[in-house]
């Protein structure tokens, strides 16, 4: 089966675009993704793009919620915008990284950007985290704790080093047979890479 | 008729893609297309992009090129990837503003962005200049002169500033019954507005 790996971060906006419509997308086309939850922060840091690629620039950042909505409109993707920008998302993104190993990062990460994007349901928070798991059957403080031991903050510092190593600079990307897409608008041509 | 404006700047990459795109898929459905050339440094500085949005950021940068590349092959755009970058514009850009004003604008800015994005003429020197303007049947150094008057001069400036009012921030900017739409990418989207 062709396979894509979707890179993504937790608190990006347009990443909410592709969490609600690549596994559809994806299965119509009998490609498999590979959910690979990681931190952009660190690496636009280190790039200089030190607030992020929206906060800084107001009419960007202005045009960005525009677009959202209106892309939200054209693909049928429920959209409500939500009350606060950025949310902080560590604590999630290593519950990505877990649910990521036990191979329930989907559905996670379908429900807890849900919950921010439809319900304003922050991510990261605790009311948010909790929705997600306990939709999902988990204990929510049980999984919270284990996306704290040392070995899951490691794994996700690794997958971290690899986004960068590939590449990337932000998020949504994804890696289709070593070439990069960036962008919520460019899944479509990274699903139709991976099938040439 | 139905109208899009189209904004843009010399010197941006993207634009390519939509300067070789436009006149054939908007006349293909009916619509008319405001050829509007502006200053996008100026408003990028003041907005704290002070290189732009590429060139202080290597990863984000090469990502751009590749992608451009691709989507050229993706529309069947002619690319060759230019020696320079970026161009000084300015000068093209007044130009682009006497050609707007007299109904050739379209004709001039397809020639200049072609020789620069297929034969490596670059955008912005004398002999992208000549060899666009003498294409048209125009006399370079009469058009040159005309160019650098100080009514031209002060009708870009005053078309910077309609931009940045509009919200404008990058290029190409698409404007379609008061929407914004920025992006080559957004170009079919901006169509679909205007036909609403």
């Amino acid at each position: 089966m062709s396979r894509l790996e979707f890179w993504f971060e937790y608190g990006s906006t347009y990443t909410y675009l592709t969490v609600a419509r690549i596994h559809a997308l994806a299965s119509a086309q009998g490609v498999e993704i590979g959910w690979r939850p990681f931190l952009v922060m660190p690496i636009m840091v280190e790039q200089g793009m030190t607030e992020g690629p929206f906060l800084p620039y107001p009419q960007k950042l202005r045009y960005m919620w525009r677009d959202l909505e209106r892309r939200a409109a054209l693909h049928g993707v429920p959209y409500r915008k939500p009350s606060h920008y950025p949310p902080n998302t560590l604590l999630t993104a290593r519950i990505g990284t877990l649910a990521a190993a036990e191979g329930w990062c989907r559905e996670f990460t379908e429900r807890t950007f849900a919950l921010h994007w439809t319900e304003d349901v922050q991510i990261g928070t605790e009311q948010n985290l909790h929705a997600a798991l306990a939709a999902l059957g988990k204990e929510p403080q049980e999984v919270i704790m284990r996306a704290q031991a040392p070995e899951i903050k490691e794994r996700l510092r690794l997958h971290t080093d690899e986004a960068r190593t590939l590449g990337i600079f932000g998020s949504p990307s994804f890696v289709a047979n070593g070439e990069l897409f960036w962008g919520d608008d460019r899944l479509e041509e990274a699903l139709a890479w991976v099938r040439r």
